[in-house]
């Protein structure tokens, strides 16, 4: 029955506990989040919202946490397809390899619109709203993100050497450009411009990256800093360590992200707290191509905004941002000796709003308040393996598994419920596979025959 | 129908593929696994199988691994109600501020036995059939293993220090022997002696353990240089390092089972291997307490045993061999920069016939081999997140989480299946922790007052 005093809304969801991940940390507890038009438009008690609103739709979430939804800071989405094509090689070898003659392969439009899609559905599963990607054909992820209904701001990419998709620098600026006027007015995509990494990109090429991002107001995505090896070939090459020389050219700044970060100087990672530049961690890539362990404690303590990544699904081999909370406030604590370090709520912050952040997007998306977006997750804890709790952050962190999550709202629509898409259907990505999946299975038979 | 040709057995498991962790590292595909009064009997393609049996039950896995029960080598299963009760806190404060306290305040038989039950249930849904635990009470251990039809190895807990449980070492060791004469008949347990630790331990009852353990032939299970503070104190005290110690006392040898084993020299690890010691490994709590990252690299190349562990539910914060694979996987990679350690056979060879070697029951469980018990896993590989495969086994130990486990067998005995547990209602678990999580949540608030 409607009081004729209630305000009429879209959703309310009506949790146990709310994490906001605000400014004060603020765990409510039985409180409701009320949404209108895809906007948190009030967070309030459960039983003062059933008095003040009345929803087309309540949800109830009487054992779960409602939090921000997760927010994927560095992947390509597209290598979904490459999930465990080659393990337990480093990096360079892996790429020069395996992945790259894999991509020549195989990468093409489609290619990429489909690997996107599945992507799309594994993260939205495991409470991902959004992602920050670099990868070839960025309109074809963008298509895949944008059925999906998923937050996508994707790279531009640009690269000195020949691809399928581009010529030359100028022509992958040029498509990039191109693909990035096709999304203009679709609220779920935005763009950086994506200069892959300094031991693939010319000074020449970043001196137009950095006026193009200016004249667009655009963001800079770029891999940084991620093995030594880059290190010492541009210190052959330039004179210069790559983050060096990336000052010097005048890439840096409160609009540059940088994945990985793994080996840093402590006057480098002053030179990233004064230029509000964001790294972004990928702790299971770091680790399972052997590059190391980023210093996270040191960038954390010098107020660098440090954010989450999966990396592509070749060198991880999950997009599992749970997993990468988990890893990175472990990994902290065991590299540093410090247990205090890196503590659960921080690693939930890293996960959400610290993503938010570096994606220019911390107005709009990771926290639960007024006035932003309901990008939102749930995540019930009431299995077995997440009995008993005592402090929900705790075991959002160290205990629960992306599997825990049961629905995934993207600008208030449920895009994912219990292992149903809103616009994803099972058989399209068994279709995917079953394309793709032969193609790649006979490719590494050949390499492995090499 | 029958074919007279045909013989009868118990079950038949037809797998997509049978990861037998045996010595040449098989992978079948389009296997069975044929179990006759809890042994398998064969193990052979499913069209032979097919025509050479006819089984009481046949359970087809179409996208599935079979493979070898996991090992859980180093836990405290009746920890797993203090799960999350305090994180981000160093060893010695976790253990003496808040660990200790709760347990003086309710650790009882009943309470054992209703955390192992719990324990048992998350452990047997994650893959896990055998697990090496040490704790007070452990008839009360033993009593919930068997009611969940779990194989568990028991420490007999000696501790220089009163407890409930206990009044004096020689007290402890008497309560060890009377359980360990009640499961005498029981084939799902086994018994280690478990001095808890050099640190709580005299030399005086080091003794006794060695006399004893050698009158009954049994295995020692303890916790060995799990951080440096131990070290530094074992210096102080004894003017030697804890595994020096326990080497002049005479513990090292083949039945002797460190957990841990963070900190070791390169001499130390020579001392392991010479002696034919065993190792776990556990990644997860060594991180969350900061102690550190086991040279496991250098352990395994110097040929000692290394096995995984997940250490008690209050340090990781879940009984998850999945995690630890992946984690053990992953970070000898990145401590040694080398991607090619510790590929996903070891990993996944750690998580099963290692562990069984460390019990000394590797002729009987740890493998798929004809002869041995049927303690086996079932994983599925058809869910979006473990889609497209290339390598089952890469799969196993980078992709899927403990949720893709779909069965369960102890000695050919279904004791897991699908969110359902042969000998444990859900219902059981459920008052399990509504009767301690008020307990210990109030004695946690009680803490934080201090």
């Amino acid at each position: 029955m409607v009081k004729s005093s209630q305000s009429p809304v879209d959703l309310v969801i009506e949790a146990r506990w709310v994490a906001t991940v605000a400014a004060n940390q603020a765990v409510l507890e039985n409180y409701s989040v009320v949404v209108q038009s895809g906007i948190i438009v009030d967070v309030l008690p459960i039983l003062e919202s059933r008095q003040k609103y009345t929803a087309s739709s309540v949800v109830c979430l009487e054992n779960h946490v409602l939090m921000p939804g997760l927010i994927n800071c560095h992947t390509h989405a597209a290598m979904s397809l490459m999930r465990g094509l080659a393990d337990d090689i480093a990096l360079m070898p892996w790429l020069e390899q395996h992945i790259w003659p894999a991509e020549q392969a195989v990468v093409s439009e489609r290619y990429v619109q489909d690997a996107s899609l599945l992507a799309c559905a594994e993260m939205l599963s495991g409470g991902i709203t959004c992602f920050n990607d670099m990868y070839f054909y960025p309109q074809a992820t963008a298509a895949a993100a944008t059925q999906a209904g998923m937050r996508a701001n994707l790279g531009l990419l640009v690269i000195d050497f020949p691809s399928a998709y581009a010529n030359d620098a100028d022509d992958y600026l040029q498509k990039g450009f191109d693909a990035h006027d096709t999304w203009r007015n679709n609220p779920l995509i935005t763009s950086s411009i994506a200069p892959h990494a300094p031991y693939t990109v010319s000074n020449q090429t970043l001196h137009k990256v950095i006026t193009y991002a200016e004249q667009l107001g655009l963001g800079i995505h770029t891999h940084l800093h991620e093995t030594q090896d880059e290190i010492v070939k541009s210190d052959a090459q330039y004179s210069l360590r790559p983050i060096q020389r990336l000052a010097e050219l005048g890439l840096l700044g409160p609009n540059f992200v940088a994945a990985h970060g793994v080996h840093l100087l402590a006057n480098e990672i002053e030179l990233l707290a004064e230029y509000g530049c964001h790294i972004v961690h990928c702790p299971s890539s770091n680790l399972k191509l052997a590059s190391g362990i980023a210093p996270v404690a040191q960038l954390l303590a010098k107020g660098v905004n440090v954010a989450l990544g999966t990396d592509g699904a070749a060198s991880n081999n999950r997009l599992d941002i749970f997993a990468e909370m988990r890893l990175a406030a472990l990994l902290a604590k065991g590299v540093t000796g410090d247990a205090s370090v890196l503590p659960a709520h921080q690693a939930l912050a890293m996960a959400t709003i610290h993503g938010a952040k570096a994606l220019g997007l911390d107005h709009k998306i990771g926290s639960i308040e007024v006035a932003k977006l309901a990008d939102l997750t749930a995540v019930r804890l009431d299995d077995i393996a997440t009995a008993p709790y005592y402090d929900p952050i705790s075991h959002l962190v160290y205990c629960c598994g992306r599997e825990h999550v049961t629905h995934t709202w993207v600008a208030g629509e449920l895009r994912y419920s219990d292992g149903i898409y809103a616009n994803i259907e099972p058989n399209e990505l068994k279709e995917i596979v079953n394309v793709w999946q032969p193609k790649l299975s006979q490719l590494k038979s050949e390499q492995g025959k090499k």
